[in-house]
């Protein structure tokens, strides 16, 4: 059925400006002024910001991690997003050695398929470089969609590969027009300090922080940005934190290299001191690269506003407290790493970035959806509002008042970092593709509902001119 | 009359999609896929980009400059502009010390009005700060619309300020809203060397050059910058030109003080060696700060493609070869400084930069029209194509082949500084309001069509939160 | 008569090592194991450092400022110096526009003529580049020994020079062998924050700090050091305070330029908040630049022990508390500029440099001694232990532990702004050209018997092969 | 016997001057004008320079590579040495994995006693930091006198160690008063490009270069100087060849942290293009890393002089062309990795360096010398001319002109890489320990008179106050 949103204010990462928008057959088929149609349900945003729906690119649902699972799956960890305003997840999906890369697709599949509420991709794990695997990539970019592809360098003898297979990734992604997305960190050095932390007894959870210093991510991060340069790929690095990786990032891309870094709100609002909690509630704010002193926060956002971060992921990776965080109680280096943000990311940053005056609405707009739809292949059938487009649209109260709380929330998790944090703005009304999945702060879609994207690669988002290439 | 622009594929700061757009009063409508109105004009924009109009943040026209005047008038500039696919100029309103404020703005609104083609805006020159006319901007800014301030760190004894003059400015500026510019070299250093060069017998035009090096480029730009961030204002560097200027802007960029820099696209085609050419050529050449080293077009690309740097202006400045640059025959200091760029800056930077991939459609919108709007205080009005804005609109061919040339441009200059160079693409048609000024390439305007605009403050601007603040 | 010095360590710029010491007619004559003369006098040093003479390269005596006049003159302001272990001082000589160089010289001999006890030269300062001036430089350096000229960014209106002069001055420099030295502080802000101040009442001590920000320096020390690259001249900067200055040093150094920086003890051991003492105390600690953050200072020993920064000056410009510092009491800027630092220079680098294990031995002498021979057209006569150099001797007593005060210096002036510090580490006897100054801690020589330094030129000391041109 | 050398100008890391130096039982017992002692040889060094003797901290005598043996065995290589003006050499000791240290230091001792005619001690390679090797450490520190240690970032599958045991070895060598060393190139990527290059048929020498880009050598750099900094231990990064090392090097020291680079005369003087010369001819120079564009020349040259490098090495490993070299005849990555350096070290440093103005006098004796000797614990014995001092002179005559060439050199191989470069200034005659090595530019000592040296570690050279901590 068709609908029109009249009398909101419309935000796109370039324009603001008071319109309505006209949507038929799940897609935006006209954007004006006093838009009628007899045939149409009128939806009133009066007073509300009409936002494109955001775009996660980063979560790890239904994930096994040391022995325990990710408490959210596709169906309670898309609900939750939807309810934050995300409409779309890219998720990543985690592959073994020795086995295709098809059949680690096969298993996410399986995983997603009848259970998501919104539409979703995945990224694929590269553990190694074998030839098979090398084989494999143009097929799994080509037929399957997936066209972004991510290496560790952390998590020593797990799921960390070397500088010959991030390099290796590098040069197949760049010929195949992939992406290649890394986790920068030193895991050699993380190995030495955490052994040490541990005969020295050292096992409370703030330990995970010491034994991870920031010097090591920047490290790491530079690593990978002269690798990009050399191999003359294409870099995403996940979850920037500190100074010294962000630094690392704008010197690659100062020089014309096609480097770009994600963040996420928890860096943005937390610090390493929270890891400090008593009674072990630190635990609930590990995860890797850890929280930072809170003097990274200004750079974080500096590095936002002026072009040199590009995008906000949550990194949604959800473990109980009890019964999955505590089974680090004696030793934090069993504390499952993650925490739950897939559903207050959009708000977070609406809150703390616009309404604080530390971003524009056009650049919000640019972060928590559209850089990511570019980025990743998805434009601009998602990451805007734009005739032709998909309708995934939050509609937004930006004077709404809330308070953070596992109580309210609807990730299926025991607690929440952000626990009475006050934020203003909230998402009233979501749709995919036309279609209300939350109406009113209450959730109407259903399981399934979210459909599989097969993405394009990152070149070809180049040669349809539409990536902005910062 | 209604029009209604069909089949084209619009393209913003943020987006590119084929839609049709609906233009009544003046304005943007309605934008939307198979729009009719049967009281509307139908334009057919089948093949082509739809962009918002360019905006020209730099142009001296009926300018006095060492006893001579600019070629261009505000009738002839602003008809080359709109066949170059630019809509909107803000001019530079030179000041003289001892006078009001308000009296220079008068003499330009007398060389403007009733001759401009486009709407456009002005800049108005600080030449000191005395206390008079430190008094007199709070009103030039919210009565008169003038919000932009432009102090000169370079041309000794004529406009330059002294650094307690600019900090003043700065300090005034902030406290009213203004934007500051800056012609960023270091005079009192020039000076010695013009002098010198001169003494030595050195009065070629290639002596332009090797007296205002690169260095003293940076310097400057690097002091303006730095009492800046001191001043808590904001900065617009004009006319950036090597990479000592953009490491200094890039730098405080990156502390998140608001500091912003221009680019011409002469720095990005031409180079130094033009400037060697012979029979007096290469005072064709002779404008400040001088052409570069050919290495600095790669890092103003790259500034450009990073955010670093944010808009194009053209600095357009025309003299004739014949009876004005060869007033400088036989001492290089005498040459009138300036070059002709108002027409082809638009598909220059489409053809060098999208064509050639450097940089995408819709940073090519940014940088063209969109930043400058944002900047200056004149978005959403201008520099976008939305519901409610202006209907300043290009059609333009992206495929249609010419060649540069005095013979065929519209400027009043004798010469061509790009003459033979080949671009790809070419505006067809240019709305102004709505109204044609060039249709099928042919100018269907008339002088005093274009209307002054009353510009916002950069911080009103920030407020309506439409400022992308990077 | 000869001396024999037994048994001591000595120490030199490279060496550190047991020996002794054969002084015959002033100078150095062998240095060996068991050395003896049955004509020498024989000095036991058993237990003790064995250093150069301190070469204090930045002193104001007798000097005229604001209406006043530093309170030690040649006389006593050597004799504290000689006390400390200093056995060399370069003093500023201050010009008048329009009088010639050798009249300002002429009036400074007078001053130290028949008064020092210790040998000296001079700087010269350049306040204006006149056409009279310039033709003076290349007699000044030939025939009057003063190799080394001064110019000021700062103090506007007063000494302030501009960026033409500064230029100039460096062009002459290089083309005579001459070394030029700046004060390096953006006065046209400092004159406007001044002003800003005083009209809202900010009249105490500290504003002095506020009105003279780092950045200021900062940017003042990168624009000369830029001027100095581009005119293939040499700079020294005198009293560098602050990370913003030294980054501008080290980026220049790391080209290959040949730009040096000096600090001041007092910068490496007080900070800004010494400023705020009650009841006008603040006072005793006003100079410029101003005293900083405390987080300089350690950026102040990496760049020394890096050698990013090369010398130790004292900056001795001394006031009384009571009678000329107290001028300023209703008005920070009548407060005489200054602080006494020439006694104590050495021991604090010493104690706070050596001892707390900041710097070696060997750098100690480098910094405190040699370098400055070095730079300033004075080594090998002065600056180093070794056959035929000067035998300026400091006998040290490394572990004598004082403490700092008025109540025990030997400088004329009521207080001692490093009042109560305890410093390891105290000259016991001193020789100048073989002769005894200080003998046990007690004066003995007399007023007079210092001798004038003609000194070479920076360009010589290369083409002798003995200037670290680091 | 006793000696007198006489006449000669001295010169040290600090000073020049004329002077007799006093030689008793093998040590410098007295510097001073006209000495005389009748039991005493008189040596007339009238007009020549008299250095301390070089010590060159990076030679690989009679070491096993990819299936061959180096040519020059300790007899033939310190010979060599000699002759070059070389006193001292530190030679790099193999391990092997599961095999003690101890046992790698017998084998050394093996090679070298009986054979070397100049003094020498050894660094030790660590391959793998195990639990018995890193227990072995304090002993062969202690004990032996090996205080230095030589970690691989490079040669993947052979030398290479991963960051876990560089960090863990820097932690060691932190505890134990240990100096670090590191290859730094990324191994890794290395690895990839040459199977890339083979794969693709490209086996000439000039591969060798363009597999092993100046990128990875700038991030291996970057990557031990930060892993330096946050274990708090010392590093000394051999060979640096290019301005990506130079950077990272710089950016540590200027923070404070104990980074110390080293540079050869190979990438001072030779450039990439010579790895391209006909007739394979480009395999003499193939060494790792790779000879680089010559814009890294005047980047080394500079850093040399504001010392961010200290020290200049030989890395000379020598292998004939005809038998052993051409073992890569088709395959480049079987040439064998060195050049023959040890003889011409000192020679192109003094003509290239202080006879073209690059760096003083000073200088030359610093890098040549006095600063190995300082930082691998072998000062004040080795490295300067000081009473007390061992007795390693070099008599020079700086105006000798000379060509280099195999023909001539005293080196066990059948070319040299500088072949016809014409050097200013040669060694006259070097002795070691008060004896004649060379005389008269002949050989007079004997295999068997060096001895092997016992060295201090790097923490005790600091508390003796001795190192120049830059």
């Amino acid at each position: 059925m068709k609908k029109i949103i009249k009398n909101g204010k419309i935000v796109t990462a370039a324009d603001t400006y008071q319109a309505d928008i006209l949507i038929e057959d799940g897609k935006i088929k006209a954007i004006g002024n006093d838009l009628s149609d007899v045939y149409a349900e009128v939806i009133d945003a009066t007073g509300q910001y009409v936002f494109p729906g955001g775009i996660d690119p980063h979560t790890h649902m239904d994930m096994p991690f040391g022995g325990t699972t990710t408490k959210d799956n596709f169906e309670t960890g898309t609900i939750a997003a939807a309810h934050g305003g995300t409409t779309t997840i890219i998720d990543f999906c985690l592959t073994e050695k020795g086995n295709t890369l098809k059949s680690a697709l096969d298993k996410w599949h399986e995983k997603s398929n009848e259970r998501s509420v919104i539409d979703y991709g995945f990224h694929l794990q590269i553990v190694e470089a074998s030839e098979n695997v090398l084989k494999e990539i143009p097929s799994v970019i080509e037929e399957e969609g997936v066209t972004s592809f991510k290496v560790f360098m952390a998590y020593k003898n797990v799921f960390q590969a070397d500088d010959e297979t991030l390099f290796q990734t590098l040069a197949t992604a760049r010929d195949n027009g992939g992406l290649v997305m890394v986790h920068a960190e030193n895991g050699d050095v993380i190995e030495h300090l955490t052994k040490e932390a541990l005969k020295q007894g050292n096992t409370d959870p703030i330990y995970h922080a010491l034994t991870r210093p920031p010097e090591l991510e920047g490290e790491a991060t530079g690593r990978a940005a002269k690798l990009t340069a050399l191999a003359d790929a294409q870099l995403y690095v996940v979850h920037v934190t500190c100074k010294e990786a962000v630094d690392q990032i704008a010197d690659a891309r100062s020089k014309g290299f096609r480097v770009f870094g994600e963040t996420c709100p928890q860096y943005l609002v937390l610090d390493q001191s929270y890891m400090e909690k008593e009674n072990f509630e630190g635990a609930k704010y590990v995860w890797s690269p850890p929280l930072r002193d809170k003097s990274n926060q200004d750079v974080l956002w500096n590095a936002l506003k002026s072009g040199q971060l590009q995008t906000i992921g949550s990194d949604h990776c959800s473990f109980d407290f009890i019964g999955q965080k505590d089974l680090g109680k004696d030793d934090f280096t069993k504390i499952p790493n993650g925490g739950p943000f897939v559903e207050d990311r959009f708000s977070v940053l609406f809150s703390e970035g616009v309404k604080k005056g530390r971003i524009s609405l056009n650049q919000f707009v640019d972060m928590i959806s559209t850089q990511a739809a570019k980025l990743f292949g998805l434009f601009p059938q998602k990451g805007t509002i734009a005739p032709g487009s998909d309708a995934d649209i939050v509609l937004f109260d930006p004077d709404a008042e809330r308070y953070i709380s596992a109580e309210t929330h609807h990730m299926a998790v025991d607690y929440n970092a952000l626990e009475g944090m006050k934020v203003t703005g909230e998402p009233v009304s979501v749709l995919s593709r036309g279609e209300y999945v939350i109406k009113d702060k209450q959730f109407v879609g259903k399981p399934g509902m979210g459909n599989f994207l097969k993405r394009s690669t990152f070149n070809k988002a180049i040669q349809k001119e539409s990536v902005v290439t910062k």
